[in-house]
C-alpha cells in the first residue's frame, strides 16, 4: 500500500512529483516573511455532503494562513492510514487534495506516509502544513479594537451539522451541505478594499463563531457585543441544532470567518466580502467594545445580554 | 486535555508561546531557498531506550532538511492524541520534543492538538512539519556520480534494534540504545570540508541502509558498490539481527547518514566526520559505480557480490 501511494497516488497532486523522493523540497519565495502554519483532521465520517477529510485538510491550512493576510504558497501532506482502509475511499480522499489544491493553486512539494495496523488509526488521519506569503499587512487575533464592526462572511454552522448528519445518519435534512472553503481569495478581496483597516481575522472552525469571538476577545483585550437576530444561520441548520440540542454559534465552519474592521472601513470591506462568490452571505453581526474585556455578549431578540462562553470542549469531536 | 496541552504544555516549547493562538504564524527567513519537509512519526513503544516519539519527531524532520544542506530553523507540530494517554507520559514526550529541539536550536512556532477517542490511535501520533534554510549547495538524491566514495556516519541498526527489543520486550541485550540525533551539524562540517564535492547525503531511517542506497542508484541512475566488511554493524546489533532474521543493513536508523562524494574530497569529509561527535565511528563503505545503473551490489566477506535489495513492505514496521 505505501508502494501505491507513493508511487502511483501522490505523484499526481499538483507541485509534488518532481522532488518526491528527496529528503526535502526545495522552494523559493520572494518575501523574507512568512506565515507557517500545521493542522491535523480527524474527522468522522471521512467523508460527508460537500466534502471529505482530504478536501478538508487542504482548506483548513488554506484558511490558517489566509487569517494573517498569507497568500498560501506551498503544503506539506502527512498521511496516517490504517491497514484495511478500502483502496477506493483513499483514491477519492486523494483526489480531493488534488483538485483543492489545484483550485487554490497552491503546490503540495513534500510529504510522507506511514500505514499503521488495523484498530490503531480511523481509517485515515491527515496533516497538512503550510508555508505562505505575507502581504504588507498582516491580520492578528490580538488587533482587535473597540468600535471595529464584527463582519461574517456567510452562515454558520453548515459544516459541523453537514458531519453530524452523516456521522449519525439523522433523517434531518437531506441537501446540507459542508461550506468547506478555501478563503484566500475572499481575504485577499477584503484586503485590497479595507488593507490596515482589517485589524483581525478569524475562522470559525473548532467551536464555531463563539469560539473565534471568544479568541479575539481574549487575545486583544477587548469586549464583543453580537446581536443574535443578524447571526446568519440557515433555517435547516437551526432545526438541526434544536434537536441535537446545539448552539449554531458552537457549530465548527471550514469556510467562513469574522473580521474585525474599522468603521470607517467597514461598508467598503463588506462590499468587497457581498461581491465575492464566498461571502454572498456577509453581514455585520455586531461590534467590539471597551467594557468587559475579555467576554462575548449577545444581544438577544427580546432585548436581554446574555454572555456567550467559549463552548466547553467540543461540542462536535472529530468535526475537523 | 485538550486546554491542558494548549496552555501548559505546548508554551513550553522553544518558539511557540508569543503566537500560540495565531491561526499562522509569522516568520523570517533571510534566504529566498528554502527548505521544506514533513514526517509523521507512529513508533510503538513510545518509549524506547535513547529516546521517545517526541526525541523522534524533531530529530527526523531536522535530519530531513539537513540532508539538503539546510539549516534547520522552524518546526510544526501536530499531535493526535488517543483519549486516555497517561498524563505524565505526555509530559515526557513534550519535554523530550521541547529539549530536542533547544539542543538543535530550532523554533517550534506553530502546532495543533486534536484528541480522538480511545481505540483510534495508539496513544499518541505527531507530526512534524519543517522549514530550513539552504546553503549554497543543496545535495540531492539524484546527484551521485560514478567514482564517487560512499561514507556512513557511524553503526547502522542500533535505532531498529532498540525499538524493537523494547517492543517486543526480548531478553537479548540491556544496554543498546537508539542512536536517535540531529545531524545537522555534522552536515555543517562535512559541507565546509567538502563543499559541493558532497553530492549526495540520505538519512538511513525506514528501510535503513539498503533503502537508502537503493533509492541513490535509483534516482541517480548509477550503480553502487559496498563492501559487507567495511559496514559498521555493532556485535550486539548483529547477534539481535541473527536471532530475529532480519538484516543490520534493512533495520532504521535515526542518527545515521550515507554520503556520496567525490573521490578527491572523500578523505577531507571523512575526517571531518570522524571529529564531529556523531561521526566518530564514519567510514568509506563503499562507491558509486557506472555498471548495473539502479542498483546495489554488496561484496560478501568470502569475495562474492550479491545485489542488496530495497526492503519489501516494512520489516520493522512502527519503528519511525
Amino acid at each position: 500500500m505505501q508502494e501505491l501511494i507513493a508511487q502511483e497516488l501522490l505523484p499526481a497532486l499538483p507541485g509534488q512529483s518532481p522532488q518526491a523522493l528527496e529528503d526535502a523540497a526545495t522552494i523559493s519565495i520572494a518575501t523574507d516573511r512568512l506565515a507557517f502554519t500545521t493542522d491535523s483532521f480527524t474527522v468522522q465520517p471521512l467523508v460527508f455532503p460537500g466534502g471529505d477529510i482530504g478536501t478538508l485538510a487542504v482548506h483548513g491550512t488554506i484558511n490558517d494562513l489566509a487569517m494573517r493576510g498569507a497568500s498560501p504558497r506551498f503544503l506539506s501532506l502527512g498521511l496516517i492510514i490504517e491497514e484495511g482502509l478500502p483502496l477506493e475511499l483513499l483514491r477519492q480522499i486523494i483526489k480531493s487534495i488534488g483538485a483543492a489544491a489545484r483550485e487554490a493553486d497552491v503546490n503540495i512539494v513534500t510529504g510522507d506516509t506511514k500505514v499503521v495496523g488495523r484498530g490503531s488509526a480511523d481509517g485515515i488521519f491527515i496533516n497538512t502544513a503550510g508555508i505562505g506569503e505575507c502581504g504588507p499587512h498582516v491580520p492578528s487575533v490580538t488587533a482587535a479594537q473597540p468600535g471595529d464592526k464584527a463582519l461574517v462572511s456567510g452562515t454558520l454552522g453548515d459544516h459541523g451539522i453537514a458531519v453530524m448528519v452523516a456521522r449519525e445518519a439523522l433523517e434531518i435534512s437531506t441537501d446540507l451541505q459542508s461550506d468547506t472553503a478555501a478563503l484566500h481569495t475572499l481575504v485577499a478581496a477584503m484586503l485590497e478594499a479595507g488593507g490596515e483597516a482589517v485589524h483581525t481575522l478569524r475562522d470559525l472552525t473548532r467551536g464555531g463563531l463563539a469560539a473565534g469571538l471568544n479568541e479575539i476577545a481574549a487575545s486583544s483585550g477587548v469586549g464583543v457585543l453580537a446581536e443574535a437576530t443578524a447571526i446568519p444561520v440557515r433555517a435547516e441548520v437551526g432545526s438541526a441544532c434544536e434537536i441535537l440540542g446545539l448552539s449554531p454559534y458552537a457549530v465548527a465552519n471550514e469556510g467562513k470567518l469574522v473580521a474585525m474592521v474599522e468603521p470607517a472601513a467597514a461598508d467598503e470591506v463588506l462590499q468587497a466580502m457581498q461581491s465575492h462568490p464566498l461571502g454572498t452571505d456577509a453581514c455585520v453581526i455586531g461590534e467590539v467594545i471597551s467594557e468587559s474585556p475579555g467576554m462575548v455578549q449577545l444581544q438577544t431578540p427580546i432585548g436581554t445580554r446574555r454572555v456567550l462562553e467559549l463552548p466547553a470542549g467540543e461540542l462536535l469531536p472529530r468535526i475537523c
